[in-house]
């Protein structure tokens, strides 16, 4: 039997992130390749303890059907809490539960992009949400990320240029892969920009409370008055990944499309975990958590920074994040940087080559992604001293 | 801000089901739409210890990310039971875990149907299969479902005439929502059919484990020596609906696409219940369990079927299912189905008009589903003899 298969699925591939994991069977490579929370910030015993109650005391609205918008307590505790701490949402807006953030931007796409429609993205992007909307049938199309986010007169000329665009895709906050965060001024002007076009912004901000160095930059959604703007986000870097738990807030309108569209995916989001979700943030200290978890991550961070700045000669630039999960590394022209890869894997050090974050499947860039989240402060030090071994040799 | 929806999202609504559910706040209202599994089948305590275990001894795998297959001991298990309880898979055959079995027939759509394309079904069938192919912009086409399933003639004649059918989307075994079973003849003509026009068939069992009378006839996947058939699957009616763990079998080179599909939508299923369906699966009785679940669907059944053939007049025919959850009553000409679910709602009954779940939105049926599963004995019968008296007041 000869399969044929839709359009959209067609060429789409495995991301390259995963197909990695796959070569991490090896107990001596250090893995500087995931995008894992540290299991550290994994509050073990309340969820646990919250857990054993609602199997005590509310077994059957835990394991029965429910709504596809999502448990009620949860999303007025998620609506308060982003009003709380981002300035998010306001009139006609309207807040669901996803199966994980990454569902939000899947669903997004489905309802508002044709088969050839375009998403502008920065480029690089998180390549989850890059193959998300690619299998939607929609088009990644890339504008360079600088230092403080994308250039919003380039974005006008883009609108003003590409045909059937209907979503800008951002990662403000602590971007994955480039570790870096859109600029307030940038923020505004690109929100005007998207305002002029009429196209709808999607703004991902799955780190934005992960913030340990520098000051909060409003989110573009808190800037929302004309209702273009879709923010994703979950608890999969605050209290668990593996449940699978996020939350979307945008206009109403877009947002009721989104639900019919779940209707058709997972009905709803695993309800036990919403519940202990919801219990979890009205019964515990959330804020005294999330503060623990910076806590860890701006050591680690500190840690894989110090350790370059000790090892890699000084033509190899590194991103210095105030947050987030991930570092980005850019080598020298001399230095080609799938050879560099595959030399660090030799080398036991798995990191993920830059291009797999690229709008262009074909394109190429001479950078990688490195985390600090996941690695033990021991793979920290003993993974950079390779990887500025490596350099050294191919400088 | 005027929004624009994709072309495939546009004209969705939400299901009739749903809509009916937010009509159910009144407390008098007798609930015969629903189609939820009963409480009565969560094995709790088994479900609340294990979760306990999971959370002391194995919290880290069971609350970070995962992989996108599922969990490789439960897709063991799966397989082993699949293959033990139906004969299904085989050489070249793959196993993974979706959220809830409706995912399964969302990534296999996905996966095979670019927009336009026809998804054959059974009329009635599913609505939230029905809305999930339409979702992914393929067009539901019905062929008319008799006592013993559709015809294999007129399915060859449909895949002869109708352009570009993609899939063949059947509940063979207690159907949703006429509670009918496809006999083995004509399961073997369908499958038949679909090889010699090298269509593949997805074949739809959530409820395969729940007969309660009569004899288990092999599923369409069990004779599948071609590798046509992607079988799809769920714990919802067993374990838990909630948890939203669901299972396809089917030929490798399509579950490695709908794998990639599934990565862009929700990454993984929350691992924590894969983990305890594995446990669940393996440590406890789930025949056992099994077996007292077909007890109480026995009875209720039986106890509606009884008190219609009390109440009901001659004319109203319903079906008489050997499993599963749902009965379907086909009213006379005399009487109007829209009017009839009206006044039955207005007497605090509500049943799901036959419309919803026909493959043209704009069609028309005599007939509308009840449910046995959800309701208690006392409103089984309560509900049953007020929708007898309707009936009589309405010939």
């Amino acid at each position: 039997m000869e399969y044929y298969f839709s359009d959209k699925m067609k060429a789409l591939k495995p991301s390259a992130i995963r197909e990695i994991f796959k070569s991490m069977g090896d107990p001596e490579m250090i893995s500087f390749a995931a995008g894992n929370p540290s299991p550290l910030s994994f509050p073990v015993d309340d969820l646990a303890r919250i857990g054993a109650d609602i199997f005590k005391n509310s077994s059957t609205a835990a394991l029965q059907y429910s709504v596809t918008e999502g448990y009620p307590p949860l999303r007025a505790a998620v609506e308060a809490r982003m009003k709380e701490k981002f300035n998010i949402g306001r009139e006609g807006d309207m807040t669901i539960i996803t199966s994980g953030g990454q569902q939000g931007m899947e669903l997004c796409c489905k309802s508002l992009c044709n088969e050839g429609d375009v998403v502008i993205c920065e480029d690089p992007s998180f390549i989850g949400s890059l193959n998300s909307f690619r299998s939607c049938g929609a088009k990644p199309v890339g504008i360079p990320l600088g230092d403080d986010g994308i250039d919003p007169e380039e974005l006008d000329r883009a609108l003003s240029t590409t045909e059937n665009v209907k979503l800008v895709y951002l990662i403000p906050t602590f971007q994955n892969p480039a570790g870096l965060t859109t600029s307030l001024e940038k923020r505004k002007a690109i929100y005007d920009v998207c305002v002029k076009h009429g196209v709808i912004i999607i703004e991902d901000n799955p780190y934005g409370e992960l913030r340990f160095a520098g000051e909060d930059i409003p989110t573009i959604k808190s800037m929302d008055t004309e209702g273009i703007v879709v923010y994703c986000s979950s608890f999969s870097k605050i209290l668990s990944a593996g449940m699978r738990v996020g939350f979307v807030c945008g206009p109403e309108a877009i947002l009721q499309k989104m639900v019919v569209a779940k209707q058709g995916e997972d009905v709803h989001t695993n309800i036990f975990f919403q519940m202990l979700c919801h219990r979890f943030m009205t019964e515990c200290d959330l804020d005294g958590h999330i503060a623990g978890i910076r806590k860890i991550y701006r050591e680690k961070c500190g840690l894989m920074l110090s350790t370059l700045d000790r090892c890699m000669p000084k033509e190899i630039k590194y991103t210095r994040p105030e947050g987030g999960l991930f570092i980005w590394v850019t080598l020298p022209e001399c230095i080609n940087m799938q050879a560099f890869v595959k030399k660090a894997l030799e080398n036991k050090v798995a990191v993920v080559p830059g291009n797999a974050f690229l709008c262009d499947e074909n394109g190429t860039v001479n950078a990688f992604r490195i985390n600090y989240s996941t690695p033990s402060d021991e793979d920290i030090v003993r993974g950079c001293e390779i990887l500025g071994r490596v350099a050294r040799e191919m400088l």
